[in-house]
């Protein structure tokens, strides 16, 4: 299954490049196996695509969802919206955007940031023994690459598993048409249980289920499985059909999610670690591809700045990259909890429009965090470091807003979200 | 440099065990590099060492320390006892203990506990295939062991590196005695910089020398190194000596210090993590050694519980020993910063005597944690646990104490220490 692809391109910042993938190339192969079928495309990663062209090729294969739709044990939906009524996130579809990479990368070969980045090394039996000037790891969150890192003395290291797993559902279209509003995400909040649908192009949504391991091993029966799914989730149960609950629902075990932090993301001036090799996150802040893009666009800029020097950019790149990559792991962990909890609680849904309404009224000086996150290139550490200082402020307002909550409520909606 | 020791024997237990170690056999060896020369043992390396009949023997070698001894910049010092008058820890040779458990192993390799828990891999480039219904992987901070849990799904791991270095300085004897009270662990605390003297049972002193990187880096000449002394350490300068200091400083490169925290420590049936390959802890507490030991009495005891059942002792071993063993690797973090800077506080000194006073008073009620970690069999956990709850206690104490300090600190003293 070693596919090593077309080397010794030369590129615009005149390297050398080879890529190394142990994965069959996604163009030719028919099914890819255990890996999450949506990407949540925002700012950031828009960005660095945009930086090598390929944004637009992007944004259209994707479908925009700017809000958050909880759908509640009664049925009810809510939508909590991302940001402005303008600002949206996108549901992108892992294979075909690397269908686009690959084939992008090949028109687009004389950028470096394309190629710099997909490097990777060979993993398990199939390893290669690759003589060069530099390596790249951009190998994932089981980076072969950075296991070479945890031989050098002073590496940082920590890989965290969450007691969920995961498991992807399809939901088909409804008499030709998406079975739910397609321009949302939608959530099914219920504490230690929680799933999620994201639209398709072909119409279909995308139902992950996320639940404890514990919980899924207890389920060993088709007749368990829509137990569940009419205890937790009724509402989705029509929609996903029946007997596809029962079949689907034995196809793949659930997967495990791990978040990775480690420090340096270099050795010397000769390799260095990117995307989910450096900083895996779980995936409940839509930010790993994002933060990944990012930082090829962070090592790009770098690049420019020290005049392609590898022993100067290597440093200061996991000077600057550390501290955000370790912000946006952490914020993806937290959301996780509120996700599943807090997005239930009313105080919760008010404190989201309230974030809103004061960016509204106060565009420069309160920022939700979830827009830094999601639609500014405010570094991740500052972004947490800039909320906490927001929340105190936010305390002195609380006590005002929370008496006059019922009125305000309703004024910022009427106000704000036209 | 690979010693296979003698394979095949036949255990109090029924097992046939084999002992895999890379090291010489230190009864052999002339210099062992790059580890600390001394060890603090205290109740619970004793507990697991009376257990194979090895405690007298090995506390017969060690030095008694009742006290920690600050010596401030002026020269003046100040013991600070670590419990009652009649508990101490003590201060045990390295080399000595080793050579005395290789020994002891053959004369008592009829007890489980000793072979169990030396089973070793070898690492590195000497690795060896070996065929085995169980191992314990008891290989240290840098476990080869270890290495195949990672490959584990959800195995979590974190190594972390503080940024301060260790170099050790022999203090010799001064007209044939000990140059410094021996009876003590004397600590001279400076913030960013600290050094620590143990005794040695020839009047020699080692002492250790704890600097950021950063600050070892900087100095390069024998001057460098009698002025960082006589700046910081004045009054050990004419003690090591001020050739000895300039010579001896060049000696080894400052060793790094890591902290390791993993889950679960056993695959299945068949293998088990212990000692600092499970829980590498930097050495601020002076519980690696006695943590480790600890884990084979756990062993033994969950060995006994449970019938000597491999799939049931494994579980039951992870589900005990990590929270254990993680609040202990988390206390030695702590006291890395406790002991460089808050030992210099006179709050501090006060908050140990008060600790120790109170402790007196109300033997059952009031426990200081040091006590509990280092003279009981308290579990790491419930400690840990024990002491916030008694710091809620102690802060309604704080009021009434904090206005009679100055005249309780006397009293206290008076009624107390002898």
């Amino acid at each position: 299954m070693t596919v090593r692809f077309p080397s010794n391109i030369d590129i615009k910042k005149g390297f050398q490049v080879q890529l190394y993938e142990s994965r069959e190339d996604i163009r030719k192969a028919k099914i890819v196996r255990g890996r999450s079928i949506n990407l949540a495309l925002s700012h950031r990663g828009r960005e660095a695509l945009k930086h090598i062209g390929m944004e637009e090729k992007i944004v259209s294969k994707g479908i925009p969802m700017k809000a958050r739709m909880i759908h509640s044990l009664s049925g009810k939906r809510s939508p909590i919206p991302y940001g402005k009524k303008d600002q949206y996130i996108l549901s992108v579809d892992r294979a075909n955007l690397n269908k686009e990479l690959l084939t992008g990368r090949e028109k687009y070969s004389t950028t470096a940031i394309t190629c710099i980045s997909f490097q990777v090394i060979l993993p398990g039996g199939e390893e290669v023994q690759v003589n060069a000037d530099f390596v790249v790891g951009c190998d994932g969150a089981f980076s072969v690459v950075r296991r070479q890192f945890l031989r050098q003395s002073r590496f940082n290291y920590s890989q965290t598993y969450i007691p969920h797993g995961y498991m992807e559902l399809t939901m088909p279209p409804l008499d030709g048409q998406f079975a739910l509003a397609p321009n949302f995400l939608h959530i099914w909040p219920r504490n230690t249980f929680m799933m999620i649908a994201l639209p398709n192009l072909d119409k279909t949504f995308t139902c992950t289920l996320f639940m404890p391991f514990d919980e899924f091993d207890k389920i060993t029966t088709g007749e368990q499985v829509l137990d569940l799914f009419q205890t937790y989730f009724p509402d989705a149960v029509p929609l996903i059909g029946a007997d596809a609950l029962k079949r689907d629902y034995f196809r793949l075990p659930a997967q495990a999610m791990v978040s990775v932090k480690c420090s340096p993301y270099h050795i010397g001036d000769s390799c260095v670690l990117m995307g989910d090799a450096a900083h895996a996150m779980v995936p409940f802040y839509g930010q790993g591809m994002n933060a990944g893009f990012e930082d090829c666009l962070v090592f790009d800029e770098l690049m420019d700045q020290l005049n392609d020097d590898f022993g100067a950019v290597l440093p200061e790149f996991s000077r600057v990259r550390v501290p955000d990559a370790q912000a946006i792991v952490d914020l993806a962990m937290y959301n996780y909890i509120e996700m599943r909890a807090h997005v239930n609680s009313r105080w919760f849904r008010f404190r989201k429009h309230l974030d809103n309404f004061l960016h509204f009224l106060m565009p420069t000086t309160m920022i939700p965090l979830y827009t830094m996150v999601t639609f500014t290139r405010t570094r991740y550490h500052e972004a947490l470091k800039r909320w906490h200082w927001q929340n105190k402020v936010g305390i002195r307002l609380h006590f005002h807003y929370n008496i006059i909550a019922p009125i305000g409520h309703v004024l910022m909606k009427q106000l704000y979200y036209k």
